[in-house]
C-alpha cells in the first residue's frame, strides 16, 4: 500500500473545509486552502492558515484536493482542476448527497481519481467563524466506493480521514443518499414542520415553547437554502417522507377513535435507545471493494488505514456473541 | 393583597416535585415533602429536604400544596386533602394536561381553592435524582383561570412561582390544553416517528445518524407511557397532527414533482427565529381575570406579585411602536 497523501489542499473554507484544514494542522499533516472571499481568507490567515490565491495554485503541489464549496460551485472547479491533476491527485468532496456529485465528475472530469466524501458533522451554524478541528473528531465520514472509483484513490482518503479522528463509512453513493434522506433530510422536514405548526396557534405558543419544542426544532435554523440542497435533489426523500406521514397518520387516527400515541412511543423510544446504546466490537476488514462495502452496509466504519497492516482495521457492530 | 403562601407541602417528590421543594428553600421559603416511595424520601432527607411520614401530616399546617404526583393518584389525593383543608390552604398541581385535573377536582374536591398549574420545564430524565432547584429558573408556568376560579388563590399561587424566579401565564384550561397540544404533544409525535423513521432503512443509518439524527429525536427518550399520559388525554392534539401532517404531504408532493422543499424551510426557519428572537416589555397588568387572561393569550407572563403594589408586574411581547 502506498503512503497516505501528506500535502492536502482544501478549496472552500467555510465551517467543513476550515474545520478540515485545521484539523490536519493540528495533526501535524501540511494543508493550506483556497476561498473566494477576501473576508474568509483574511479570518482563515488570521487563524494561522497559509492560503493560496487561486485555485490553480491551490493544487499546484496538492497530493489529496478536497472540495468543500457549495455544490453549485463543483463543476466549474471539477472542469478547471481535471486538466492540471492529471491523475496524479486525489480528489473528494464533503457534500451532504453524493449522486450529484458523482454525475459532474463523470461530465466535467471523468479520469479524475475521485471519491465521494461527506463527513456528517454539520451544525446550524456556518462559516469559518464556525470552524473547529474537533468538528470532525468522532464523525462518521461516508467515502463512496462505486463502479469505477478507484481503491487505491479510496484507501488515500481513507487514511487522511482515520488520521483526522473521524470514521470512514465506505458506501455507494445511491446506498448514502437513501440513508441520507431518512437521518438527514426527515428531521430537517420534520424540524421545520414543527417550528411552524408549533406556533401556528397563536401568540401563547411563544411562551409555552419550552424544551421539548427547542430541541425538536432546532435544525430549522439552518439557512433554508442550504436545507434544500439537501433536500431537493434527493429522490429517495420522498420514499422516507411518504412513511413518516403513514406512522402519523396512523397515531392520529388511533387518537381519534380514542386510541393511545402509546405502540407509536414504545417503537420511537426503543429506535433511539437501541441507537444510544449500541456497543461496536474490532475487526479486520479485507481490503477489497465488497468487502468494505459489505461492511459499510452493516452499520461499521474502518478506524486505519495504515502501510503494512495486512488489511484494514474496523469497528462493526456487536453481536450476542461478540458479548456473550 | 394577602400575603403570600410561607408554607408549601410538596406532594410527590420526583423531577417537578423535587424541584419545587429545593427551589423555595433555596429562596429561604419554607417548604416540606411527602412521598409514598421509601427510597424516594430517604434521597430527598440526603438531600436535606423535610419529608412527612403522611399525606395528612404533610398537609397539615401547609397553606399552599403543591400536588407533584402522576395523573393516576391525583383523584384519592383530591379525596384525601379536601375535607381537611376545608378552603383553609390553596391546591395547585404540575401536570401537563389542564382539563383533565380541572374534572378531577370538580368531582372530587369542588370546594378546594385550586388553581391548575403545569411548569414547563421538564427533561427527558425523571425521579427526584434528575431535580434540581434551577430547573425553573425562567420557566413559563401555566397557572389556569377558569370559570369558578377564585382570584385571591390564583394571586397566591401566582406569587410563589414569580419568587421562583419562573414566569407565571394565565390562561384558561382549554387554552393551555390547546397549545400543549403544539407544543409539546405535536414534537414528541415527530421527534418519535422520527427515531423510528429515520433508522428504518438498515443498519446503515446507524452509523449515518447524526446531529440532526440527535436532537430532533431527543425527546423520544422520554418514558413512553409518560409521552401517553400527556397526548392521549388532549384531543386538541389531533387538528395538530393533522396540521402539521398536511405541511409534510404538500412538502412531499413538490419534492415528487421536481419542486422544492424551500417554502417550508423559509416558513419554519423564519418561526424559530422569531421565537427566539421575541422581544419583551415591561408592562402593569390589572389583577383582574379579564386582564390576566387576555394578557396571557397575548403572548405574555407576570413577573411580580407583591402585596402593596396597584396591580402585578408582568412582560408581554414588545411591539414596533415599542421598539421605536
Amino acid at each position: 500500500m502506498p503512503q497516505p497523501p501528506e500535502r492536502v489542499a482544501v478549496l472552500g473554507l467555510g465551517l467543513i473545509g476550515g474545520s478540515v484544514v485545521q484539523a490536519i494542522r493540528a495533526g501535524s499533516g501540511e494543508a493550506w486552502g483556497y476561498d473566494p472571499d477576501p473576508a474568509t481568507v483574511d479570518a482563515a490567515r488570521a487563524a494561522g492558515i497559509e492560503t493560496s490565491a487561486t485555485v490553480a495554485a491551490a493544487v499546484a503541489d496538492a497530493d489529496l484536493v478536497v472540495l468543500a464549496m457549495p455544490l453549485p460551485q463543483v463543476a466549474d472547479t471539477l472542469s478547471s482542476i481535471a486538466p492540471a491533476l492529471d491523475g496524479r491527485a486525489v480528489v473528494t468532496d464533503v457534500g451532504t448527497l453524493k449522486q450529484p456529485v458523482r454525475e459532474l465528475v463523470a461530465r466535467y472530469a471523468p479520469r479524475l481519481r475521485f471519491v465521494g466524501g461527506h463527513p456528517l458533522a454539520g451544525t446550524e451554524d456556518s462559516g469559518f467563524a464556525a470552524a473547529d478541528p474537533l468538528l470532525l473528531r468522532d464523525a462518521p465520514w461516508v467515502l463512496t466506493l462505486d463502479p469505477g472509483t478507484d481503491l487505491g484513490a479510496w484507501l488515500d482518503v481513507a487514511a487522511v480521514v482515520c488520521r483526522l479522528g473521524a470514521r470512514p463509512v465506505p458506501v455507494t453513493s445511491a446506498d448514502q443518499d437513501a440513508t441520507v434522506a431518512r437521518v438527514i433530510g426527515l428531521p430537517h422536514m420534520l424540524a421545520e414542520a414543527l417550528a411552524l405548526t408549533g406556533l401556528a396557534g397563536g401568540p401563547l405558543g411563544l411562551s409555552l415553547a419550552a424544551g421539548s419544542y427547542r430541541s425538536t426544532s432546532r435544525v430549522a435554523r439552518t439557512r433554508p437554502e442550504l436545507v434544500a440542497t439537501w433536500c431537493d435533489a434527493n429522490p429517495a426523500l420522498v420514499g422516507a417522507l411518504d412513511d413518516v406521514i403513514e406512522r402519523l397518520q396512523a397515531t392520529r387516527t388511533a387518537l381519534a377513535t380514542g386510541g393511545s400515541v402509546l405502540e407509536l412511543a414504545r417503537a420511537g423510544h426503543a429506535a433511539r435507545m437501541d441507537w444510544e446504546h449500541r456497543r461496536m466490537t474490532a475487526v479486520d476488514v479485507e481490503a477489497s471493494v465488497d468487502a468494505l462495502l459489505a461492511h459499510g452496509r452493516d452499520g461499521g466504519w474502518i478506524t486505519a488505514v495504515e502501510p503494512g497492516l495486512p488489511g484494514l482495521r474496523g469497528m462493526r457492530p456487536a453481536d450476542r456473541r461478540d458479548s456473550a
